[in-house]
C-alpha cells in the first residue's frame, strides 16, 4: 500500500474520469474492472447501449480535466429532435437556443480515450478483475482474475462499477442499506441504419431522430462512421405490440412497415440484427447510504436511471466533478468528510433526475407527436427568449445548465402547472402569438413566492 | 430425485409449516436450513425476536394441519393492550370483543414443535445447509455444509428463508426483479422482566404491555416461564433519545427512570442485558415477481414487514394456507399454475399488510397514550357491537378475521375518514354516548357505494 493510494472499481466512463480527476489531485490511482482491456480484445459491451448524448454537465467535467477539446472531434452535435410521423413526414423541434446541442458519442471509443488519457497520467488499470466481495472491516476486495483469486487492500474506494454494482451488493448484504431496483415494462434493442451507397448519412445527422408511437418508440443517433444506431423501445410482454410477440421475420416486417416505414427502408440488415442482438432491460436503482466507512458508491452504482433524459453519464460525470470540488476543499486526508458531504448534498439531485428520466419517457414516445406539445415548446421557447433569467424550460435547465437537478425539478413542476393553464385555453392554437407573456412570468413569480 | 419431491428452503416457522402442508398433500419434502438443529445445539436466534403473537390467521392455518390443539397450551392469551403512563398508571384497551385475544408464543419452542411434527409425518430436515446460490436454468441449489459444498436438484422450490432470503438474492442477481428493502429509523433490543421472588408474573400476563412515549416505546409480552420479554424501540441515531446516545449505565438509568420507571423497578438485569444483547434493525421488504420457473418466494422472503401489527408470522402462515388451497384445486402436477395464481392474487394483500404494519407503529408508540384514541376505540367498539356486519374495526379485521388484507385496508381507510369526522366534534368527549350510530353506518355505506 502506497500512501495516498486510492482505488476505483470500474473502468467505465465514470470510473475512468474519476481516476483522471484523482490522479490530477496527486494521488496514486488503481482501477479494477471485470472486463478485458478493450484494446486487446474484441469489443463487447454486453448490456450497455452504444451511444451516449453528452450535454452541458458532461462537457463541464471534461473541460475541468482538460479533455473537452480531445473529445469534441469524436462527437456529433444534435440540435433537436426530428420527429417522424407514420407517413414519413418529419417535424424538427429544437432542444434549446440556436447552437445549443447535445452530442452523440460512441461509448467504446470515448471510454478508450479516457482509459488512455488516464494511463498517460499514470493511472494504473487492472482488467479482468471481477469483484466478488468487499469486506468493510478489513477494507479488502476479493477479485476473481484469470490467475485465480486475489485480495486487494482498498482503504479508499470509489465504486463506479455500474447499475449492477458489486460494491453495492456487498453493502446490501452487510450494512443497514435502503435499496430499490425497479424494472420498467419496456425493454430495448439496438439496430443499425448503415451509411448510404455513397458513404453518406442516410438522414440528417444533426438531430436525434424519434418515431414516437404512443406506447412504444424508435430513436436513432448518428455515429462518426455515417451510420445511425437505432434503439427500439417496446414493452417486454402483455401488450398488443411487445418483444414477446415478435417471433419471426413476418411479425417484424408487419411492425416496421406499419409503424416505422421510412426507417425500415433504410435498414437492410434489420432482420438479422433483430434476431441476433440482445433485448435488454431498463432498470432504475436508488439506494442510501452511498458510503460505508471510506467506500463510496457513485454514478450508476448509486443511481442508475432509465435513459430517457440522456443524463445517466452526464450525471455520473457531475458526481466526479462535485467530488473533485470537495477534495479541493477538504484535501486528500479527510475522505470521511468528503464522502459524507457528497452523499448528504447529492442524493436529492440524483433522486430528481431519476424521476425526471422516468417521466420523460412518456414525453418522448407520445407527447412529441402531439401538435399541442410542439406549440407548448414554442411558447416556452418564446418565454425563454423574452425572460432568459426567469423562465428556462425544464429540458434546458437539465441539459444546458449545471443548476442542481433538484432545483430544476421543482422549478420545472411549477412551470408545468402554469403551462397547463395556458394550454387549457381551447383557442390556444389560434391565440398563442397574442399571449400576455409578462403575465405568465408574473404568475410564475407569484407562485414561487408562496 | 424422487417423483413428487419438493424442496423447502428454511426451517423457520413458515418453512416448517409449509413442509407439513406439503407432506399432508402426499409429497416427499426435503427442507434445508442454514442453522444448526436446535435440538442438538444451544439456542441461538440471531436477529429474530423471541416472541410471536398468534392471531386468527395463524390459528386457522394451524387448525388446517391439525396442530391448533397442540400449540394452544404453549400460548398465553393477551386480551388487550395495557398502556403504562409515565407515572406508573395503566389503562387497559381491549383488542376486540370479549374472549378475543392474540396469543404470546415463544419462537424457539414453537419452531421446534413444528419441526418435530414435520419429522413425525416424514418430512426430511437438513440442517447446517447454507444456500449460496440458486441456478434457475439447472434448478440446482448450491449449499455450504460442514462436509463441504453440495449441489441439490430442486425442481419445485418453496423459498421460505426469511427477510434476508438467499433465494431472493439469487433472483435479484439473475432475473428481471423489482425489489425494495427499507430500514426504518428505529431499531430494537430485547430485555427481560423476570418472575417475582414468589415465582409469579410481575405484571398482568394477559395483556400486551406498552409504554408509549411518542417517538419511542417499550413493550412486554408474557412467557410461560412467568417472565416477560420486553422490546425497546428507539431511533438508531440523530434523535434526543436514541441507541447511539446510550453509552453507559448512567445514560441507561436516566432513560429508564425517566420514562419507564415502573418497568425499570422490575428489571434487575437491565444493565447487563442492555449492553450484552444485540440491537437489531427493522426492515421492510417488497419484491416482485415471487416466482421464477418453479421456484417461489413466500413469507418474509417475499414480504418482510416491521413487527407493529403482529402479522409477520400470521401472514406467512396464511401464505401456506392459500398455497395449500391452490394445490387442492390444481393438484401437485401444475406448479406453474399454483405459483402463478398465488403471486397474482396474494401480492396486493401482502403490500397492504406491510403498509399497515408501518402505519401502526405510530399508533402504538404515540396514539395509544392519547385519551381521544381510547375514546375513538370505544366508539368503534360500540359500532362493532351494534352493527357487527357493517363496522368491524380495522384491527379486528386484520387480527380476528381472515378477510383479505387489501380489503381490510380499504375498508379501514374508509372507516378512518368517517371516524375523523366523528372525532372532530369539539364536544365528543361529552357527547360520545349520544352519537347517532345509525347515521355513522349510513355515511359509511354511502361512501362505500360511491
Amino acid at each position: 500500500m502506497e500512501k495516498n493510494q486510492v482505488t476505483v472499481l470500474g473502468a467505465g466512463l465514470i470510473g475512468s474520469l474519476m481516476a483522471i480527476y484523482l490522479k490530477q489531485q496527486g494521488l496514486e490511482v488503481e482501477v479494477y474492472d471485470k472486463r478485458p482491456d478493450k484494446r486487446k480484445s474484441t469489443f463487447e459491451e454486453g448490456k450497455r447501449s452504444i451511444n451516449m448524448a453528452v450535454s452541458h454537465r458532461g462537457w463541464k467535467a471534461l473541460e475541468e480535466v482538460g479533455l473537452k477539446d480531445k473529445v469534441m472531434p469524436l462527437a456529433i452535435p444534435m440540435y433537436g429532435r426530428k420527429v417522424h410521423d407514420e407517413h414519413g413526414g418529419t417535424t424538427f423541434i429544437s432542444y434549446g437556443k440556436e447552437n445549443e446541442a447535445i452530442y452523440s458519442l460512441s461509448r467504446g471509443k470515448f471510454n478508450q480515450l479516457l482509459v488512455e488519457e488516464g494511463e498517460r497520467l499514470g493511472v494504473h488499470f487492472n482488467f479482468e478483475y471481477k469483484c466478488t466481495d468487499v469486506d468493510f472491516r478489513t477494507q479488502e476486495i476479493d477479485f476473481q482474475t484469470p490467475e485465480g483469486e486475489k485480495k486487494v487492500l482498498a482503504p479508499v474506494l470509489f465504486g463506479s462499477d455500474g447499475a449492477y454494482s458489486s460494491l453495492r451488493l456487498a453493502m446490501q448484504k452487510q450494512i443497514r442499506f435502503n435499496y430499490k431496483q425497479e424494472y420498467i415494462t419496456h425493454e430495448y434493442k439496438e439496430l443499425t441504419i448503415p451509411a448510404t451507397a455513397e458513404g453518406e448519412f442516410a438522414m440528417d445527422p444533426n438531430a436525434l431522430h424519434i418515431w414516437p408511437r404512443g406506447k412504444f418508440m424508435l430513436i436513432a443517433l448518428p455515429n462518426p462512421d455515417k451510420t445511425f444506431t437505432c434503439t427500439l423501445f417496446l414493452p417486454h410482454s402483455k401488450s398488443k405490440i411487445c418483444f414477446d410477440k415478435i417471433n419471426d421475420e413476418n411479425d417484424l416486417e408487419i411492425l416496421f412497415s406499419n409503424y416505422f416505414d421510412d426507417a425500415y427502408q433504410l435498414m437492410p440488415n434489420l432482420k438479422t440484427e433483430f434476431f441476433t442482438n440482445p433485448t435488454s432491460a431498463l432498470i432504475n436503482v436508488e439506494c442510501f447510504p452511498w458510503v460505508q466507512g471510506t467506500s463510496l458508491l457513485m454514478g450508476d452504482a448509486s443511481h442508475a436511471m432509465v435513459p430517457f433524459y440522456g443524463q445517466g453519464m452526464n450525471c455520473g460525470f457531475e458526481d466526479c466533478s462535485i467530488l473533485n470540488g470537495l477534495i479541493d476543499k477538504f484535501g486528500t486526508n479527510s475522505w470521511d468528510l468528503v464522502f459524507e458531504k457528497f452523499q448528504k448534498t447529492r442524493k436529492i439531485d440524483t433522486d430528481a433526475i431519476c424521476q425526471l428520466a422516468m417521466e420523460n419517457f412518456e414525453e418522448m414516445r407520445d407527447s412529441v407527436a402531439d401538435p399541442k406539445f410542439v406549440l407548448r415548446k414554442k411558447i416556452e421557447a418564446k418565454l425563454y427568449e423574452l425572460y432568459p433569467n426567469d423562465w428556462i424550460p425544464l429540458y434546458s435547465m437539465v441539459t444546458f445548465t449545471d443548476m442542481r437537478y433538484s432545483e430544476a425539478y421543482t422549478q420545472g413542476k411549477l412551470q408545468e402547472a402554469i403551462m397547463d393553464r395556458v394550454m387549457a385555453d381551447p383557442l390556444i392554437t389560434e391565440n398563442w402569438n397574442k399571449l400576455d407573456y409578462e403575465d405568465i412570468i408574473y404568475k410564475m413569480e407569484t407562485a414561487k413566492a408562496v
